[in-house]
């Protein structure tokens, strides 16, 4: 089956709650308005489900092929990507200057979300190069963004970003790769780099890799890599490609899933070394790849939400076709549709409360971005980023967490079936798996939470967050629906005792981070899943309200939303608590989740 | 790497758990006391590393194959079947007349534990050939126990169970096989059954089919199923093999895992009708098959803490080896191993904790099991009966739920090695998910712990669980060691707070199955969930109170009994809380998990 893009739930997120129109009103964004989002979200809706959803299961049976240091991608890859390209789709959110559509994040949102929710393995590539690019105009030099980003925004070249050695995964301190000076103000780059995703293929004409590496006599550990750009293909000075550079693809990985994306081993400089071109000042290096990082972070939260939603398409397909059993209310003597049965229609309500939530959380967040960027009010500008960085991580891994737990829940309502292969709910599954790894895991995500965005600023942002969702607890409380609705109770009273552990385990971060680093890092991923479910309840909390008051504009739509939040407050807020309980529990004595020694596992 | 059997582990759940010396003093089990045990279990953990686990990633790499009706099984299977079963390994557990060793089910469980650990898609063949043994033991006539058990306990011949057809998974109502009295007593048999596990191979002379099919005229519904013998090669008189019975293999699928254990599409009687010779009476054989199954769904459950044993293993083992990143707390400036990092211990000591839960409440119920069998009281053999009937939904549900989060948790440890198939992290997730699939669903279960379990003797057995429940937190509360030990107080807690969960929910299920099925069923997998968290957790405070008055005989292994006790009552338990909510919140006026209506999906 193929993927529609819910249009209609994805403009409602973006309109009622991540406020589209104060988006519009940004110097810059005069013409992203609703009627301009619209359209841009329905052609994408086309796009995506007439040329890109069609090629995932050939992509799963057919992936990209290694021979010879050649990549060939999936059969038809090259033709889609080429109709990507030809449409514009990779310059949605980049600047127009260098030929891009200028969009906000907002708009461009959604439209990442449809080209992963169609095709994971080959959306990747694009979201990679979105980071290469965003990397390159805040840190690049005039000569490399005029060099480099045109291209890149037409979809000429791709980019990957390059980080991981054997030794270097999560711990980039090990990189080893070297960087000489070869006197011309560049550089000769040699090493090895694993797990790059579209490290080689056939599908564009050059690729910029943007590579970490160390210069001669650069301190030890990451305050001693320096950024580089490493092209396939020199560019000469009239921006034609010259010489094959010295970066070679030497194998590709056989994996659990995303197939058709090739992660390759990149061998640089076997043949006398791979130019390099340095990309801002030496040893800065990872603070600029943090700026591809966290535009790749807040993709590959987007990518969580896009395979859930397609996973939750395909379980409802099936459980409204395949008929089995009777009505346990006895309703029905006849075996119905299983959609019918109370366990598959919860499952399938849970698929859908998580993956909305999880949209409107990341929808808001871009919006946060995109006022972070272009309001004219620096401190509007420094509030709204600060918000947006707190919950990228959140987004990051979040969203990749639900979307295991979706894309399994999506096999299970097929039951054997879906474990067939040619069903394609487990393809869901096995490609939604790296989501919570790449891009640094959701480990790596928490700590970002605990660290650089909780315990740097006292928790000042979170403590903006809360008084928010006091906002809109206060507004459920006072409506006139509140007394009469089981939904506005449930929601009320899940999201404020969610809200009070995300306010407690805030609190025990801040008090206990450095008498008990171990205990509250313990607790950290489950502090990342406490605050994914508020914070995506508190979403539902304001949908609620809306379709209560614009009910009648839509009945069947708003509600199916005031239906979702219920499901969300009675189905995951619960969780809160324990999560709560966990990080607290961590903190026993440590005997917790901690008390095993090395020995003992 | 290979697999060690944690036997030492398995001991303690049988001897200081499960009550092994009560059993032990059975009639029958003279000889199956704790110094028969050990050796039989040191020998299956021998066996069963050293022949089977060698084999697993092959079964993976080099699936079973199917050409022109012919499934020949990945290389080396044969072979290691062979010493399965000339070791006497299918026999264990059944009776002494027919060849087998007649020992007590808790014995047998963590022997079958071994080799679904060492190799879950072999070992998936003896798991089924044990159901057929048992289905027959019970139902069969004298005759037909003479022909076939003695070779299915030999593993001569083994056995597969045919219920599902392509209309009919888990609604059996919808079977269609006929069988048409053919004059001398027998039948032939007609249709299609599908998702047989090794329903052909080439690892034994013959396979006993059991097959549901109706006779003519026979009631619509499950009323009208009765169980059938139909052996591959027809069994003369004298026990030899003779024609080619008409039931062939005409394809196997392609699955997500177990991809060595080959499920077969077959047909029966395409050319004339299949022989096949009726067991029991007419009409009665989903009461059979149900034999069948009870036997096969507490194996799987036994699968589930088996791939999860595996995994955790696996992740350890990586854990203790990859050396990246810096202490959180600052107290060693060089990388260290990851399993130093909190974040990765936590996720390590879950999976422990969620495995030994599991295992420990698996091997009580198989003391209850035989019990319920064999003891001379036909009352306590009842009420025994009564609690392993109870168990039997949980341990399947319970135990194949958790072993999908377990093997993911395990792919997680890995960070990118975990997705590249060659780690062999990736195989345990994608075998491990189909447990939670056949031998029914979680939901159907859950629908039988609801059904049959609760409501039918009005939550009598539960009760007595709760009530040995409450005696244990007595003991936990009387401890001397209770008020310095944090271990006790959080295990005191939780289980206390789960305990009051369960109890609720059963009160829940009692008062509302009548007026509200729906939300009882769309809370029914919560419940099972619930029921094996509380369950599992008392198995933990049992286990603690031993560990804490023998800690001086053993101090290294009952400390880590005592923190995994303590990681369970911190990290898991407090889910219970947050089941009941959603269970409890599904029948607020039905708009939690069931307020969607079909279009609205």
């Amino acid at each position: 089956m193929s993927y529609i893009a819910p249009v209609k739930e994805m403009l409602f997120a973006m309109q009622e709650l991540a406020d589209l129109e104060r988006v519009a009103a940004l110097p810059g964004f005069e013409d992203a308005g609703p009627d301009s989002a619209q359209a841009v979200l329905d052609e994408a809706a086309r796009f995506n489900a007439n040329v890109i959803a069609p090629l995932n299961v050939e992509g799963d049976v057919n992936p990209s092929s290694f021979k010879d240091g050649i990549v060939t991608a999936t059969p038809g890859f090259k033709e889609a990507f080429s109709q990507f390209v030809n449409g514009g789709w990779q310059g949605v959110v980049h600047p127009a200057e260098y030929g891009g559509q200028g969009l906000p994040k907002l708009i461009a949102t959604p439209c990442v979300e449809m080209l992963n929710a169609a095709n994971l393995s080959l959306a990747l590539c694009p979201v990679l190069t979105d980071g290469a690019i965003e990397a390159l105009l805040i840190a690049g030099s005039q000569a490399q963004k005029e060099r480099y980003v045109p291209k890149l925004i037409s979809g000429e070249w791709t980019g990957t970003m390059n980080l991981t050695e054997p030794q270097a995964g999560s711990d980039l301190a090990l990189v080893r790769t070297r960087a000489e000076p070869i006197g011309d103000g560049n550089y000769h780059i040699f090493g090895t780099k694993i797990f790059i995703s579209w490290g080689e293929h056939d599908m564009a004409g050059n690729i910029v890799h943007l590579v970490l590496a160390r210069l001669p006599g650069a301190p030890e550990g990451v305050k001693g890599l320096s950024l580089f750009i490493v092209p396939k293909f020199v560019v000469n000075e009239d921006g034609s490609l010259g010489a094959r550079n010295d970066v070679h693809c030497v194998s590709i990985e056989h994996k659990l899933g995303i197939k058709a994306s090739p992660t390759a081993v990149l061998q640089f400089g076997d043949h006398g070394g791979a130019i390099g071109y340095r990309v801002g000042e030496a040893n800065r290096g990872l603070e600029y790849m943090f700026i591809m990082m966290n535009a790749a972070r807040f993709g590959v939260g987007v990518q969580g939400i896009a395979v859930a939603d397609r996973a939750y398409q395909r379980a409802v397909a099936y459980a409204k076709d395949r008929v089995q059993g009777r009505a346990v209310d006895g309703s029905s003597k006849a075996p119905l549709s299983i959609i019918k049965h109370p366990d598959v229609r919860r499952m399938l309500a849970t698929m859908r409360a998580l993956t909305e939530g999880a949209r409107a959380l990341a929808y808001v967040a871009a919006a946060h971005s995109d006022i972070g960027h272009r309001h004219t009010d620096a401190s509007v500008r420094a509030d709204h980023q600060a918000i947006y960085e707190y919950l990228v991580p959140v987004v990051k891994g979040w969203s990749t967490e639900l979307a295991n737990e979706v894309a399994s829940l999506g096999v299970q309502v097929h039951g054997g079936m879906g474990y067939i292969e040619e069903t394609g709910a487990a393809q869901h599954l096995r490609d939604a798996r790296i989501l919570a790894i790449y891009e640094g895991t959701t480990a790596i995500q928490a700590n970002d939470l605990v660290g650089r965005k909780t315990l740097r600023d006292g928790g000042a942002v979170v403590k903006v967050l809360l008084a928010k969702i006091d906002e809109t607890l206060a507004a459920l409380w006072e409506h006139k629906s509140y007394e009469s609705s089981a939904a506005f109770q449930a929601l009320h009273k899940r999201l404020g005792a969610g809200r009070e552990s995300l306010a407690n385990v805030v609190d025990y971060v801040l008090t206990h981070a450095k008498d008990d680093p171990n205990a509250v890092f313990a607790g950290s991923v489950a502090y990342l899943k406490l605050a994914g479910i508020v914070l995506s309840g508190w979403q539902f909390a304001r949908a609620l309200l809306v379709a209560t008051d614009k009910r009648n504009d839509d009945p069947s739509f708003y509600d199916a939303k005031v239906a979702t939040a219920h499901c969300f407050a009675t189905q995951i807020l619960p969780l809160a608590t324990a999560l709560e309980a966990a990080i607290v529990g961590a903190h026993d004595g440590n005997e917790g989740a901690l008390a095993l020694t090395d020995d003992q596992f």
